[in-house]
């Protein structure tokens, strides 16, 4: 289906999720085949949060970055799956961290099930994917997730101590994107390129490319959150610094406002009090600066860069649509 | 100094502890070089959980396992680091979960720096393990401990199910302990097998030595909870009946008593609220019906059978101090 002459010409999201869905479909059946535990408890809150509308996006990165290069067998998909465990595993956690009770227009899972349900189930999902990726007996690909997931913890951890320190600099936010977020993406598309067989270098390009458009995504998703329609987002605007979370939008805010304004907001940001007033003067203060363009710019750099890897492969349906997926990033909801 | 007569007329722990000294100070030596995070909070709270006392039961087993077969480079100690790096997760989780404020005598990692950070180190230890264990390229190595740490989360799960459910049966309770302690136990010994250059045949018996001897372990450890010295545990004891846990103790007490004593201790146990008092009654009761005979008969009879495993094996001071580590399980302050 992706060699048809109509994907080769595909320009929007729809037409991608379309021409791979055979193969996402089957990443759902895997999904769906190894929520098997003897556990009932932990079918049901796995399935709750896997089946609320994510988008399989680190799936999809992983099955692109396979077609760039072949249609290796459909056994592969199963690392698909196994992305997304890691992927959800971490918003379980999160959510238990962020005390959070809407998750894409729903119910947390920590809200219907409770914390303790959240905290096992998302260690069940991780060590379930690792313990299925030992057995594919791959030691690259073994040594690329494990050391996603050891930097994903790292990148948790160092978001936590960061939290409601106004002095957080550019290059330590970055720093914590690319940890708790590129890294899981960079990952996925590097699996990918060598299921579909790539050289090394080839690896290390498709790498380099899901960093980049992982670091896009984190930048655009924490720009949202000043920006994005509630509904949309399928939770409440200015969640972040009510909860002391520094990010791009507020670190450029902090440093260009006045020094009366960034002692106000320095307040505000170690109380965790943010009323819907004061976020709309936050949010004036930003657009009057140019926080929000500033974010997306920085966004759009990476998203650039991410272009400059994929020049060297040849044109295909998978080349295409990872050239959508990247602009895709930054074009959600705004 | 494994070798030396002395150490073959070996029969106490402390003598064990004495002849495989250098082996365990490796141990620390490996345990200290790899809490070396970009975030320092992970090396703070990993090194308090640590620290604190733990008796690298499963470092010592894993080395004894080895050293049954044969000498390896020292490298392999490794190994034993990482099986007390994926220990000492479960027990930053599990005080979260059981919102405990002690642990052998020192306030919890969670009652210092909170329950995000023991959630989070937890995660970093658990995925720093695994990324250490895929960099070792032995792929039995990376499933055996892979499926481990996977059945560890089911049986969290199982027990997080299984809580305040005063119908639990004793074979539901058995594969509780079976998850969540007795497989790690016994990986540990596989492991060290695998090391040691053990046969596949060898590496089965050093499987099921591991598994007797973890399930004496975890229901020495219950039963503990209703008679150990308050001091010596370093907790208070009849927590796990006041946390609504059900354990082989009282399984056994809610088949042995009277209906009217049934109904009683049902609701103390689903009501989470047991005072001294009533504790006291329920100790009484226990000796009465020799519910904690019939535990402790129970972890004796897994220690026999673990005793099954040795004997092909040629007496040397690792066989002679497996049999003494046995023994050990079950008579801790007793």
């Amino acid at each position: 289906m992706a060699n048809d002459p109509a994907v080769k010409a595909m320009d929007s999201m729809e037409e991608v999720w379309e021409a791979f869905r055979p193969e996402l479909n089957e990443v759902e059946a895997q999904i769906e085949k190894h929520l098997n535990s003897h556990a009932p408890l932990i079918n049901t809150v796995a399935d709750h949060i896997l089946s609320s509308g994510g988008k399989r996006i680190r799936p999809l990165l992983l099955i692109l970055s396979a077609r760039l290069f072949s249609y290796p067998e459909k056994e592969f998909l199963l690392l698909g799956s196994l992305v997304e465990f890691i992927h959800t595993a971490t918003l379980l956690h999160d959510d238990v961290l962020d005390e959070a009770d809407i998750r894409r227009g729903e119910k947390t899972a920590r809200r219907v099930w409770g914390n303790h349900a959240s905290i096992l189930v998302g260690d069940y999902l991780y060590s379930q994917a690792m313990a299925l990726i030992a057995s594919l007996h791959n030691h690259d690909i073994n040594e690329i997730m494990a050391d996603a997931c050891r930097k994903m913890a790292e990148g948790e951890v160092l978001q936590l101590c960061a939290n409601s320190q106004p002095d957080l600099t550019e290059t330590d936010y970055l720093k914590i994107v690319e940890y708790k977020t590129a890294i899981l993406v960079a990952a996925s598309c590097k699996v990918g390129a060598i299921i579909g067989g790539a050289s090394v270098e080839e690896q290390m390009a498709l790498y380099r490319f899901g960093y980049n458009l992982g670091m896009a995504f984190q930048l655009a998703d924490d720009r949202l959150d000043y920006s994005a329609d509630h509904a949309k987002l399928g939770k409440s605007l200015g969640q972040d610094i009510r909860q002391g979370m520094i990010t791009l939008p507020l670190i450029h805010l902090l440093q260009a406002c006045s020094a009366d304004e960034q002692t106000w907001l320095k307040e505000k940001i170690l109380s965790h009090s943010v009323d819907d007033q004061e976020l709309e003067r936050i949010l004036g203060m930003m657009r009057k600066q140019g926080s929000l363009a500033y974010a997306t710019s920085r966004a759009r750099e990476y998203i650039e860069a991410s272009a400059l890897d994929l020049v060297s492969f040849p044109e295909n349906p998978a080349k295409r649509s990872l050239a959508i997926v990247s602009a895709y990033m930054v074009n959600r909801d705004q």
